[in-house]
């Protein structure tokens, strides 16, 4: 009954274009902070070890695999953006992450990041996994269904 | 008979994260950089003017309204990726560009972009305007269905 | 007396690079980050109006005549980095920012960057102007020699 | 006597901001881009492997201690900016790179990076060794001495 997780960034001047507005691929940046920081508040991380890439050296890690955005309405210097972010899909392997940006109360863009659960190992390709359960069990409060009626 | 426009970019070391690969969002950097470096193909620009914005002091320019990317294999620092770009979808006011990114053979990602072309003048929002066909008609090669038999 | 004033940015993943470490010109985004939190802490912006260019259409704008950064120690996804920024030298139509950035208790870098006061007016070049009063003497708290003894 | 290096970058619409011109940010990024063009155009890169590094799982990597650029007019998007880059010392450990940036016949900035001579393995601090001869011969003809009568 979390869904979804809210957390806010302010557009730098660095995130504008000189159309006056945040650049389009910003939004795709926010997304991932807003992703980070979800995984954050259940102290999750995108850098993680379990037990086989702790024996073996490597890192769990998340590759995207699919971005997409929407774009509504501009984002300008100093905006105060609220960005939410719910899951719409917990695979085996892979979790889809839904996320909505509102600035004093008008939506700039919905976008989506899917990402595959892989072991990392430095000189190897990486390679999906299942995703482990202590991991699955925190990401299971921020689906969208876990907000129904 | 032009479609798809080609063109090449070389991965830099800012375009990578930790993970030791060209992070994400960088791809949309590159889709931007091959729709302008097609543009500029035939002598256009997605910052110009039309007799309308000459008179009045604006612009002619192109808000995305869209862009989504499908990832399915890293890209390295110093890789040369070529980059073919067409544009799947000419409306009366947008175009869709479609772009795939290859490296030594081996597909890195495809993605899109769709843009709507607009009037902006400073201190007005976008108004979304018919593509001057003068703009339209230069287009039209790089257009998925000219390449068809 | 208040000088250095404190913010805090947490390096994102976007921020780091092949290297596993934040990439070099990141610390300058930080800076500019910075640099707008302390004005924004006393009500201003580097987008602002003066008398001049309210009239007139353009804005009060600081573009950089000069950024530099000594690196001592790297930063890592995920750290939280405290930046102190105080003003070393306000001239007539300049101001000099300096930079510390420290993380858990470890001096990661010091930086520099100088502003020049300028009116914009769209389609001319910058034209550099006394910095108004009322900017200047909320800025002045800031000052290094402020906070002497 | 083939100091100064010379390469070139075109100012992409995501180097720009709201300011209208290239973010300061973006020539730090420039002066990395024109640094490696310079290495590969003799066969090298910052990222390689010596003897040591080659037997013990590390890399050869340049971690910058130092960077600096004074500003003296815009760039624009889409301007075809030439990058001058010569070495302005070449020390046991470290090497200094200067850059000079020029469009249309006007000087845009002028730059140093200075970087230092690392030995980087997975999980440890980096330490600073002497560059090898094999990468220190081929870095002397872009020395500013070198240029000399």
């Amino acid at each position: 009954m979390t869904a979804p997780f809210q957390t806010t960034r302010r557009v730098e001047f660095s995130d504008t274009d000189a159309a006056g507005i945040m650049h389009f691929s910003a939004f795709f940046r926010f997304m991932e902070q807003a992703e980070h920081d979800l995984l954050r508040s259940v102290g999750l991380s995108v850098v993680m070890q379990d037990e086989v890439t702790k024996a073996g050296g490597g890192k769990l890690s998340w590759p995207r695999v699919h971005a997409h955005c929407d774009f509504r309405s501009p984002a300008h210097y100093e905006d105060m953006v609220e960005v939410e972010v719910s899951i719409g899909r917990l695979g085996e392997k892979s979790v889809s992450y839904q996320f909505r940006f509102v600035h004093a109360g008008r939506e700039l863009a919905v976008g989506e990041i899917t990402s595959v659960c892989c072991r990392i190992v430095a000189g190897q390709p990486p390679e999906s996994v299942t995703i482990p359960d202590w991991f699955r069990s925190k990401l299971i409060p921020f689906m969208v269904s876990a907000t129904g009626g």
